[in-house]
This record gives structure tokens, C-alpha cells and sequence, in this order.
């Protein structure tokens, strides 16, 4: 199944910012939940439920943001009382699926119906994690790895959804596949091949169990990527570096609102979405100072309690050496003439570790207006065991690429969707709004890495990742629609994602519409791959096309005290 | 015309580095000429041609690079006696091109032979300065120029080549356009539309004049790009930034050879190609020291003489804030894994102004094998004077956009053509090269921007650019086929470009190949593009695939003292 992730940028672009700059004393509405609103949250959810309390789980806590009106009329006069803040709370109990709404001001729940549809929410890190170590107590499981003669305690399992393949029935199952750890942290090129185990988690136990076939566990040796395990001869060496700024860094942050030279955003945060830019806004005065900074955040652990993730983002001033214009003029007898701006862009990052991938997601925000949406994948690929050792013995199909002895690196695809909601009272090409010399005002998407699926329309997996169909969708906005997968996606059927909503067929010219893009990669590994993987990049950008009346860095002053040997000082 | 590039990288991959390095005391076979071998070479050439010396133009003098299986036995002994020096040299003489190679050992003319096909050689820089001063003693054009109260001494002109649209007959002729600069360095943004002078190359005379129509010149104001223009408010500020390396810059120079990390490589120049990336090879071994470079380079003037290009090159670390690979481990019980290795890449950067535009252009090298080549489109647009100031007073087709008042950017596309040679005894798919394992040693090309050109293929333009039908082209390796567009460019009639020579047909399969890759941009001018252009970029990849046997990066160290806040060094 296509791995997806989804980015919210509700993007309003004005020149009228000081009305976005929110004093950190008061709440912005689109701030993420603190510690104690979960905890409230949590209080509030399990009153409502005295007697059974202790079986619910929380699935997934989060903001549940203003109606966009809403929002609107209150950024028109922030010294307004803020919209109510509400959580959206998806919990199981009793092995049902309950959407509870929390009034946080009023310290009620708004409501709390029992979903019916497909699918199953979110899984906890803590229910993994429990069902993830069932199998060191399970008699089958115990016999086969003495069978492998292998060092219980040298294996440890992880847990896989399992998808939809039509069944008619279903359960809350996950997968759990094992591996071996023994000499290497590196747990996923050693998959301990032909066993599978199925555990329900309602039940919270294993309800079927297969071993199938034995072949080699891969090799330990060359596979751990810890600097203390490297042995000689290393390299290549790399000399150090130190970025200093004199002046400081040139961004500052209030509450959750990031301003850095002509931008200011706020920069929210959400379990399952991850960053969630909104806001942005660009203008044409100047700024400065403050420190660098990674920024923490939180979610619900399945009881409820905050959990914070240190250092969830990054953000960074970038000199990575590109040029943001320059010209050299000799046509003029007798004048040289050279002008160079260095290019500086603001880089929030987010890495987000799905289990053996690394997935760099990075938002760079550039002076000339330009938003640049990078993707970087790295960590460790997902492998099969095999007896093979060399290419010449393979006689079938293995869909992968040997990359070390007993290892195939599998074909795979990874599909990044994004949710843009670029907000048509000002932006996109927008009929209403005109340059001085009469151009529409918009912005122009252009396109990075893109990949088709592979898989035909009527394949199961595609049925619930038909939203990768198209690189492009455009919809009308709607608050209910901003999972391109669905809300409900683990086993979900697909008849809660983008492709089915856009058979509706609504208008989308000159309504609020939703930009969605898809980021693919065909990924046929390598042996550069193993047992690690450079990085992988891929992106897109957004760039302002007739938004200013002329170029919006032309004015931009070199910096001061650059010291920088990277070219854009070129004399 | 499309405006056409070409940059030569002959990859010779090997894991002998040593055989490589050169020392300084002697020449290496590839490097460029030197100021005292120009000089040599003019003597020689002027000798050979006593009574008329005086009117001898240098169109062109070059390395003639030694064959390659020449070339290829000398680096497997370096000690021996190098390949003969000769250089290859492109005069005009009584209005006819000669082709000559002159031997600098032998100091003497190999062959001089006259070229009678279609197209002429480079223009000079110098038969260009004098071309474009020849309107200002020129009556009608004075007359043009009173006619429209304008100041003769604001004047500028430059000069166009005219293509080739199906005349029978050619001359060597050169196509001037003036501008009007009077308060302001943009002169490209101001020009005096309607008037066209066509100046002889050979007697050095204007042959035609045309002034056709009258349009009021775009006004200056707010055209002026220089930081000492510019009037408040300014913005956006960016603060300073310094880049300390306590060890220094980690690469090395020797003569043309520069080593870096696990590269060496040797550094070319050519007056018509640019960059030229040599015996480009990598290894598995440390390296370091000595100090961040501009290069310069030397061309020869019309009259032979060298002439320095100060700061050709620039050569730097590049600390982007990329991470090269990482990965975070929580599948393991207690334990939490996290290593982070930060990208740092070497830049080989060279900056071409062509009249109004400026390339940048970077070859990126990684230290996991990966060869970026990165374009940069910034400068001046090319834009049309009318008399349109608002978007609905345009009733034609102006095939631009409206820009500013009275000015249009039209519509147009760049391609640049890069020609790889990549050495089929050790590169991209190799039949006779396996891993360890099996598969095929190889590189992979990854596409960037791509674009198609918008003429029909009877065009006279894209008969002389056919070879920009194809974004990838494959050839067996010929000394001769070098220049996609052709020898003699100027007025060809493209019958000596890529596109011809692939109707050969001949066998690519398990031979001496060279790949040639075109990127292209469709320039739809917005804006933001005026008065200069914010850089648009693009570009491509060569990564190796199964070219090693595992992560060449996986032994990297993180490099000491790293103080850099840019998530690179994420906890």
C-alpha cells in the first residue's frame, strides 16, 4: 500500500500582517493543543464514560480547527475573543470506533457518535509496542525460532498494517513480522523470513500464526551504521564547518508564528500530519534577530496523557550557495558592471521515522515569495530473505534487486500527498484580483519528482490509494475532506478518499478550492542502498507568478560580513 | 534560435586514483592551453601566412585533445612521454574560414585546410565591439535617433546573430539592436524598437537599415538593479553569515587536477564549452587540506593574443543543509539509535553572461557518488518595447506577457545541451562489469526539467536545433561529433548536428558511447522576472547504481567541530 503522509498549508497570502503577528500571551486559534488541554481533553472523554473508563483507548487527539469563517472574521480583528477551541478525539471502545468533539472553553463534549464505515483509526505507539513483544511468550512462535536455532532474545518484531484484499468481514488485526538482531542494530535488513503472526487488537492477542519456510537469516556483518561500529579504513573524511552570524540568525518566533525577512507563518503541528504551515504571508518590509531553534511538541499517548517529541522541527536561515539573481553587464563602453545577491531561504524541517524509513520533509521559504516542498527518503530499506547469493542462481521473480548475500532489496513506491489549501480570496489565478498593468494574481505549482502507480485501478491496494491516480486534484474546499486516504485508513476500503469525493464533480472556478499534490518515487533499489540509504530527494515548488508588480528581492541588499566561499560573493 | 551550451565530462570511473594525480611540474595532456602556447600557436599560425598576416582573424584557438586511446595509454603511464600538444585553431582570411592544427612541439601546422560547408565560425569578441559602434557615425541611423529626441551618447547597441531562414546565398553578417540607457544600466529592458541595422563581419560595414516604426522607450525608473540605486524601503534584509572550516577546506589542487573527499577530477576550460570535467574518478580512500579558489582561464583575442578570465571558476564546499543519510531505531527494547550524517558536496561553478542572460552552472559532486549538474537561469529578460501599459488595451497576440508599461517579455526557451562522455570500459550499464553479486556496474541518469520544443520540425530554427528533439541521445564515441549544434553554428543550416548524425544509425551497444542530455525551459516571463530575474533552476543527476557494492557513505564520519544550526547535526 502506498505509503502517504499529509502536509496542511492553508495558505493566506496578504500584505496586511501585522493583524497575523499574535502576542504569545493569548492563544493563536490554530495553535496545536497544549500539555494541559490533552490532559483536559483526556479528564473530560473519560467522565463520560465512568463506568468503562478503563478500556478506552485514544487513538488520536487533535485541533479541531475552526470553521475557516470563522477563522477569517477573527483574523480581521484579532483582538476579538478567539473561535471556541475544540479537540476532535477518535477513541475505541467496547471494539467500536467513537468521533467525540471536546469544547475546551466550555469543558463539554459537543459530541460523540459511533463510526459505522470501514476502516480503523490510527494505531497507538503503545498497542504496538505491547503486541509487538506477544511473540516472545508464544509456544509456536518460541518452537520455531529453537528450530532456527536461533537467540530469543536477540529478536524483536514489528508491527505491519495488513490492508484490504476484499474481505467482507474484518477485524482490528495487525501483522507482526521478526527480525534478528544479533551483532547489528540494523533489524530490518535481517528479516527472519517465512514467519508471519496476526494479532487482534481489540483482543490483544495472536490469532494466527504461520511458519512457512526457513532461508538464511542475512548476514550481521557490514550492516550496522553506527560511527562507533565503523572499522577502518574510514572515510571519506570530511572537514568541519561552522556557520557564524553576527548579526544572529534573522527569524523570530512568537507563540507559533515564524517571521523571517518578507514572511510570516504559523507553524502548527498535528500527530498524524505532522507540520501544518498556515497563514503564510508575505510582504515587502524589513526584519530581523533572535535565536536558531528546534521546537518541540506533543501528542496523546492511548491514555489519554501528553506525550511530548523533542526537537519535532527545525528551523534554519539556509546559505546553500545558490544565487538569488545576478547579472554582469560589458555592453556599456567603457562600465563593468556585476551585481550578485547570495540566495538565504528559511528551512522548517520535520524528519518523521516510519519504522525503517527516514522521511525528511522540509518547507523552505524563500524571499522572492517561492516555497519550495522537499522530500528526502533515507534509513533503512525494507528487504526479503532469500537463499541467493548471487544474481546467476535467481531463476524467478524475486521483484527486488540483490543487494548483499540473502537479501533482496523489493520494489516499492512511495506516494507523498499535499494538502494545499490556497485560499481563493487571494490566491492561485484568481479573476478577481489584477497586477497594476493588468495580469491575474496567482501562484504557479511546479512539479518535481512525479511517478504513476503501477498497480491497475481495480488492484485492491490502488482502490485505497486511488488518490495517487493524478498528481494534480483540485476540490472545493470542504472541512471534512483532508485525508486523501481517509480518516479511517488502516483496512480502509477506499470509499472515503480524494478520488471518490471528486467524483461529485463540484465547481471549483473561482470557489475556495484545495490544491492537491502527489510526490512519487518508483524506488528500484540499489546496492548503494544497503544497509543504508543515501537520501533520496524529490519536491515541488510554489512560485509567485505575476503576484508581485515586479521582482520582490531587487531591492534585497547584500548582507553584511559574508564571509563565504561559496560563490555568491563571486566578484 | 535556441540558445545552446555544451559541457564535456569524459568519466573515466577507476579506483586507481594515484595514476591520476599529475604533478604540477609537467602539463597534463588535457590541460588547456597556456598563455605562452597561445602566443606560439598565433606566431605559427601568422608565419604560415606572411604576406597577409595583417588580416588574419582568430575565430577560435583550442586544445586539440590527444585521441582517446592515446590518452588512455599515456594515463596508464604517466611517466611516460605525454601525447603531442596541438591545438586547433579557426581563422578568417579573405573571407573564408581555415581550419588549422598547429603541433606545439613540433612547432609546426599539422593541416590547414579551407572550409567550404555552410555556417561560419565563433564570433569575436572584438569584431562584436567594433560591429556595434558603427551606428553611431551611421547618418540614417543619427537621423532615427534625432527623429525620436533621443541622446546619441545613451545609446548602446548589441549584436544578434541572424539564423538561417532558407537563403540560398549567405554573408557573414551580424544583426544589431540598440537600446537607450540614459538614468539607467538596464539598456536591455529599453530598447529602441523598430529599428534593425545588419552589419558585414567581413568588410566590417552596415549592409542594411531598417526604421520601421516608432514605440515610446520603457521609462528607466525602477529598472536599475544596482544596491547603490536603490531607493528605501529596502528589504528584504538578511542577516550576515560567515563559514569557518578550523581543518580548511577539505580539497586540493594540483595544476588542473582537484581532489576532494573520495574524488579526483581533472579541470578543463574551453572559450566555447565552458567547464570541461575530466577523468572524473572516485574512490574508497581519506583525503583533505589546502584552500577555497576562484580559477582563472585564458582565450585567445581576435588578433591571437591571450586574454585572462579572471575568476573563471569557482571551486567551494557546499554546506546545503542536505542530510546525506540518517536513521532513527526504536524498534529495538530500550534502546534509541539515532545517527545523522550531514551532506557536504563539492561545487564546480562557472558563470556565463551571454549579452542579457546569465548561466550559472554547477557540476555537484558527492561523496556518495553522485554527480549533480545544476543550471541557474537569472539576468535580463529579452523584452519587446510597445506601446501597450495595461493587459486590456492588447487586441494581437503578442507572444509575451505585459511586464511593465510598454514592455513585454516574450515567450522563449532555453536548452542546454550537456555532451557525456562516459567511458563504456567502465561506465553506465556494462555488460562486462559485475558487482560482487551480479548485477550490472552502472550509472543512472535522473531527469530534471524537461522541456520539448514548441516548433514544428520544418522550421528553419529547428532544422539547426534538431537536436534539441530528443532530451537524451546516444552516440558512438567520434572525435569529430563534439558540438551538438555543429562546428560552425552561426548561420548553419543544421546539417552537421546531432540530430543528422544519429540518422547513421550505428551501434551503440557495448561500445565507446557518449550520452548526450538536453534540459530544457519554455520561459513563460512573468513580473517577478522584472527588471531582473530571480535565478530559475534546473538540472540532472548521474547516480551510481550497483556501481559499488554497498554504501559508499556508510563509513563516513561526522566531521568535527560541525557548529551548524541547520538540522543536519539533529539530535
Amino acid at each position: 500500500m502506498a505509503k502517504t503522509m499529509k502536509l496542511i498549508l492553508f495558505l493566506l497570502l496578504s500584505f496586511y500582517i501585522f493583524s497575523l503577528v499574535v502576542s504569545s500571551h493569548q492563544h493563536h486559534p490554530l495553535d496545536p493543543l497544549t500539555p494541559s488541554e490533552f490532559t483536559l481533553v483526556r479528564t473530560i472523554v473519560n467522565k463520560s464514560h465512568p463506568s468503562t473508563k478503563h478500556n478506552i483507548t485514544f487513538q488520536y487527539i487533535g485541533l479541531d480547527e475552526p470553521d475557516k469563517p470563522v477563522l477569517l472574521s477573527w483574523l480581521s480583528n484579532p483582538k476579538s475573543k478567539p473561535p471556541p477551541r475544540r479537540a476532535f478525539v477518535i477513541t475505541r471502545l467496547d471494539k467500536q470506533s467513537h468521533e467525540i468533539t471536546v469544547d475546551l472553553s466550555t469543558r463539554s463534549i459537543v459530541s460523540d457518535k459511533i463510526y459505522h464505515g470501514h476502516g480503523y483509526p490510527l494505531l497507538t505507539f503503545d498497542e504496538q509496542i505491547v503486541a509487538s513483544e506477544l511473540p516472545q511468550t508464544y509456544q509456536p512462535f518460541l518452537k520455531s525460532i529453537k528450530k532456527r536455532n536461533l537467540n530469543l532474545s536477540d529478536v524483536v518484531c514489528s508491527t505491519f498494517t495488513v490492508g484490504w484484499f476484499g474481505e467482507v468481514k474484518s477485524k482490528r488485526v495487525v501483522k507482526l513480522l521478526c527480525f534478528y538482531i544479533d551483532g547489528s542494530v540494523n533489524l530490518y535488513v535481517r528479516p527472519l523470513e517465512g514467519i508471519t503472526l496476526v494479532v487482534d487488537l481489540d483482543e490483544m492477542k495472536i490469532v494466527e500464526y504461520y511458519d512457512r519456510f526457513i532461508v538464511p537469516v542475512p548476514k550481521a556483518e557490514g550492516t550496522d551504521y553506527r560511527a562507533s561500529k565503523q572499522k577502518p579504513p574510514f572515510g571519506p573524511r570530511l572537514n568541519g564547518a561552522a556557520l557564524v552570524q553576527p548579526d544572529g540568525p534573522g527569524f523570530k518566533i512568537d507563540g507559533h508564528t515564524v517571521s523571517w525577512a518578507n514572511w510570516v507563518f504559523h507553524l502548527g503541528f498535528d500527530v498524524r500530519a505532522g507540520p501544518i504551515i498556515s497563514l503564510a504571508s508575505i510582504y515587502d518590509l524589513e526584519k530581523q534577530e533572535i535565536s536558531s531553534v528546534f521546537l518541540d511538541s506533543y501528542y496523546a499517548a492511548e491514555d489519554g496523557t501528553p506525550v511530548k517529541i523533542s526537537n519535532t522541527f527545525c528551523i534554519f536561515e539556509n546559505h546553500a550557495g545558490h544565487i538569488m539573481w545576478r547579472h554582469t553587464e560589458l555592453g556599456i563602453p567603457g562600465e563593468v558592471i556585476r551585481e550578485v545577491r547570495p540566495e538565504v531561504s528559511l528551512v522548517v524541517r520535520m524528519v518523521s521515522t516510519v519504522g525503517n524509513y527516514d522521511y525528511i520533509i522540509d518547507w523552505e521559504f524563500k524571499p522572492s515569495g517561492s516555497i519550495k516542498l522537499g522530500i528526502g527518503l533515507t534509513g533503512v530499506l525494507e528487504v526479503k530473505g532469500v537463499t541467493y547469493t548471487h544474481v546467476d542462481q535467481i531463476k524467478e521473480d524475486v521483484h527486488g534487486t540483490l543487494l548483499a548475500d540473502n537479501t533482496i532489496g523489493v520494489y516499492h513506491d512511495h506516494f507523498l500527498t499535499y494538502y494545499l489549501d490556497l485560499d481563493a480570496e487571494l490566491v492561485v489565478v484568481n479573476p478577481n484580483k489584477k497586477t497594476k498593468v493588468g495580469n491575474n494574481v496567482g501562484y504557479r505549482l511546479i512539479p518535481g519528482s512525479v511517478a504513476h502507480p503501477l498497480l491497475s485501478n481495480d488492484d485492491y491496494p490502488q482502490i485505497r490509494g486511488a488518490f495517487t491516480n493524478n498528481n494534480v486534484w483540485v476540490t472545493p474546499y470542504n472541512k471534512s475532506e483532508k485525508w486523501a486516504g481517509g480518516v479511517y485508513v488502516d483496512q480502509s476500503r477506499g470509499d472515503d478518499t480524494l478520488a471518490v469525493w471528486s467524483l461529485r464533480n463540484r465547481q471549483i472556478e473561482n470557489k475556495d478550492i484545495v490544491l492537491w499534490y502527489t510526490i512519487g518515487f518508483h524506488h528500484v533499489p540499489c546496492q548503494e542502498d544497503f544497509p543504508l540509504m543515501p537520501t533520496l530527494s524529490g519536491g515541488f515548488e510554489l512560485r509567485p507568478t505575476n503576484f508581485f508588480d515586479s521582482n520582490p528581492v531587487l531591492k534585497t541588499r547584500p548582507p553584511n560580513h559574508v564571509h563565504w566561499p561559496n560563490c555568491t560573493t563571486q566578484p
